[in-house]
């Protein structure tokens, strides 16, 4: 029965590998808000819908095994329901204490599962203990009845209807208002909110889903009306300033443009295994790519009456987002780039074809593409043209880099000019450190990516911590000369090496200037831990 | 008396150190043409001139050690000349065989003199063997009454007056009419002409005279008349095609821009050490900085009716000189970058205030900001704005980077981009390479650049291999944001740690982008040997 069930569910993985691969390139669904809001679907167990899959299985898999799986599965619903109360549901979240999950309210023990999902163990461990529908609204192959009949059969009972007591709202919390986040995102603090998408969700789109992309705030999110919103744009000198509701800024002409951001202290949690950084601990997460629309900056910049100056000049972005002393969070970008149309610099207003979620900026945010997240300020409440970069402490006392020699006795920040530009990046998403393999064959997947516009010419890998390497395939969108604003995904299969107990598995990327990344991260170090870009190392053990 | 000897030159010494540090930032003069032709200054042993020097030196070094050295000079003049031929002087040049100069018809033996050089024993090293004027015209420190008299009293004869056979013209070469070139460079192939200047002298100044200027030849330099001289710009569709004699191009604004040029094959020896390459043994010297005057390359394409298309297009360089089958070099670079007015891509017909060298392209080259050498094209004959990349070998089968693990067998030229801009790169000048240093205190010199108009912001210096850095002091030019299209000078004073027998110095730059340089050469290795930027090391022993 059991090797019956196996050779069901192999089928099904095969069904799972043939309509994943086109999706891995379209944008995945994803709610209009940022806040992910359970729905209840009810099981349909029988009806005509399920008859339909029932053939498509059929045909699929042989019809001995799915009378085999029918079985059991009318044996699994003959149980009578229990009742669980969602504590006692995430309490149920490892091999030990058995896995639990839910869809709508229906409780659910997938401990003997998880081994079989097509999509990898690691990935229906993310959703342990909790709701199913945050991780089914990524991945739209689930939205089948075949799917959900295969659940069907590990129902052990229903949640308490009583047990939805909504959470005390302390006022007085300047985060209270925060939205409600994904529960896939690994938090890496809560207040102010940062947190990243694990590495296998990370790569398994080449767009990012609003609801996983990286999260990284500095300050509580402001609640802020689309009605009453107004962006203030600084007139030049003998220009006009500007006024600019949401609708204002939907008359310019709309511009969409893919690109990725990363954070300056992705991969911080590497410098700190070199010597301990002050920042937060960033594993491979801090960076995601979406298709942002909005009105290009020149364009507006141009209403307001400015021009390209003789001399160095800047623009000033300020957030709406502020601490209780009042102090907005703010950030510049020369004005070479903010006017230059070639540069794409928008004030966006969506995106992946959404309004923003609230995490990520609502109702307007900066992109800026090829440039460090700090620069891409959300909450925009104010933009101006100085002579001088902003004097935002994120700007002038943050986000630069330093000799490693370099500690908070000895720094002085304005001798290093402010992150703009990324240099090179790519890091492994699969298989993870630590994790263990089979021997054959691996997939080693990962991203890479350049700031400036520089496209990823080639990814090299390495199965023997970088004696010898390999190139790997390159996906995902090819980018335009000179705009390579997002990401390449990329993958090897590669033969494991024969009686190798052990791989320590190793990329780095190059990009169209042939900037490589360094091979290793204690001559980068910096004492805020950013810049972190040596090669990216995984080391994992071979099952003979 | 060899103490008070001593004691003179240590104190002409600190008047050089004095005077040439302001001469570091101004160009050099250099002779109109490529070929140096030795004058023939006859020394003054004597006279009003030389009376002057001796106050000079009396004010200076105080009468006794002047009373001294006036004697030990008219000891020398005291004895007969002797005659010897080019051949004997060039048989001198080592501290065995004693060490010859000439300057003009004079012969001296500067054996003693070398460790007492006050710029250093290896530069005076350079003209060991034959005439000091190609240096001398590098300095214009020596060119004072007392250096000269200083070295009077080293005079042992004069060159043979009948020695003067003009080599014999070997009409069937078609290398015969290349320039003659400057003693100094090292050079790496004669057939074409390939070479470097030497370290020490490769950082003396922040704007490299024209005569030590690396040369990279592909085939045998051109011999053109600047009178019949036609560049030809073939016309868009629509607009008209030019044919420009250099008075036409003198026409158009003339623009002046500095700019460093980098051969993709800089450091290429250090690739060799690895795994065996295809290529000349460049090593640190094939990068050199000029201002360059000219056209802009958009003013003229303009002219000639071009635009900005909507897909990707490139302009092709195509230059006159050509092997046997008629086959001429050629180049292009996207139509983006030559149209772009901040660019500066330029039909150069000046080097450093002078006609372009015949070894640089004489009558016009083009020079590409940030961008590989290759693409410089040198005696341009034509332009053409094509839909696809030049045809070129240079463009299409060679100066493109490959993964460490692509051979001859396996590589696919088609899969990787030409070389356009250069990534970040540095390099150690002095000290050298199994040098030996005195205790106390070392000076550590060199350069570092990065394509693309990234301007460097900070070079780190290790004496332990790496282990611990110090930021280096950048000399030279400021460059300006986006347009850093020339290099920084760098250097770094500091203590020799004590006991130490050994020191591993190494240097590696980061330029505005935040990209650095990898650790090691073998991850970067490639089967043309190209890109080599690694971190420079150097290995030098102490003297307790």
């Amino acid at each position: 029965m059991l090797l019956l069930h196996k050779a069901l569910v192999l089928g099904l993985r095969q069904t799972y590998r043939l309509k994943s691969t086109p999706s891995r390139l379209c944008i995945q669904a994803c709610s209009a808000n940022d806040s992910f809001q359970p729905q209840s679907p009810r099981l349909t167990s029988g009806g005509n819908s399920s008859t339909g899959g029932w053939r498509a299985m059929g045909t699929l898999l042989g019809l001995g095994a799915v009378l085999a799986y029918h079985d059991h599965r009318c044996r699994a619903a003959q149980e009578s329901p229990r009742i669980y109360t969602k504590e006692e549901v995430r309490s149920h979240k490892s091999p030990q204490t058995g896995i639990w999950v839910t869809l709508g309210s229906d409780v659910f023990d997938v401990t003997e599962f998880v081994d079989l999902h097509p999509g990898g163990p690691s990935k229906l461990m993310l959703a342990a203990g909790g709701p199913l529908e945050p991780f089914w609204a990524l991945y739209a192959v689930h939205s089948q009845p075949h799917v959900r009949e295969l659940l069907a059969q590990y129902k052990i009972g229903e949640l308490d209807p009583e047990d939805n007591v909504a959470p005390t709202l302390e006022t007085s919390d300047p985060y209270a208002e925060d939205p409600v986040r994904h529960p896939a995102l690994k938090v890496n603090s809560q207040r102010p909110f940062n947190a990243e998408p694990p590495p296998e969700l990370l790569t398994e789109n080449y767009i990012t889903p609003n609801s996983i992309f990286f999260t990284r705030n500095h300050l509580p999110v402001p609640n802020l009306d689309p009605e009453t919103y107004r962006l203030h744009i600084v007139g030049a000198p003998g220009g006009h300033s500007l006024s600019l509701s949401l609708d204002d800024l939907r008359k310019f002409p709309k511009h969409e443009v893919t690109v990725t951001l990363q954070c300056a202290g992705n991969r911080r949690s590497e410098m700190t295994q070199v010597k301990e950084v002050k920042g937060l601990e960033w594993r491979t997460g801090a960076i995601s790519t979406a298709r942002w629309a909005g009105a290009r900056l020149c364009d507006v910049l141009a209403q307001a009456g400015h021009q390209l100056c003789e001399t160095e000049a800047h623009v000033c972005f300020e957030g709406l987002d502020s601490d209780p002393t009042g102090t907005a969070y703010g950030a510049s970008i020369p004005l070479a780039r903010a006017l230059d149309p070639e540069a794409e610099v928008l004030l966006a207003y969506e995106m992946n074809g959404q309004p923003l979620p609230r995490d990520h900026g609502f109702p307007v945010r900066v992109v800026v593409p090829g440039v460090v997240g700090a620069r891409h300020v959300k909450w925009l409440g104010r933009v101006s043209v100085e002579t001088e970069e902003s004097h935002s402490h994120w700007q002038r006392r943050d986000y630069k880099g330093f000799s490693p020699s370099v500690d908070w006795d000895t720094v002085d920040f304005d001798s290093a000019p402010s992150i703009q530009e990324l240099p090179v990046q790519s890091a492994i998403t699969e298989p993870q450190d630590g994790q263990t393999i089979e021997s054959g064959e691996v997939t080693v997947k990962g991203y890479a990516w350049s700031g400036g516009g520089r496209a990823v010419i080639r990814v090299d890998v390495s199965l023997d911590g970088g004696l010898t390497w390999q190139a790997a395939e390159l996906d995902g969108e090819e980018q335009r000369p000179r705009k390579a604003w997002a990401w390449r995904l990329w993958q090897l299969q590669v033969p494991v090496p024969t009686g190798q107990k052990e791989l320590n598995i190793v990329c780095k990327a190059v990009d169209d200037s042939y900037n490589v990344q360094p091979d290793t991260v204690a001559p980068i170090w910096n004492l805020r831990g950013v810049l972190s870009n040596a090669w990216h190392r995984v080391h994992v053990r071979v099952i003979p």
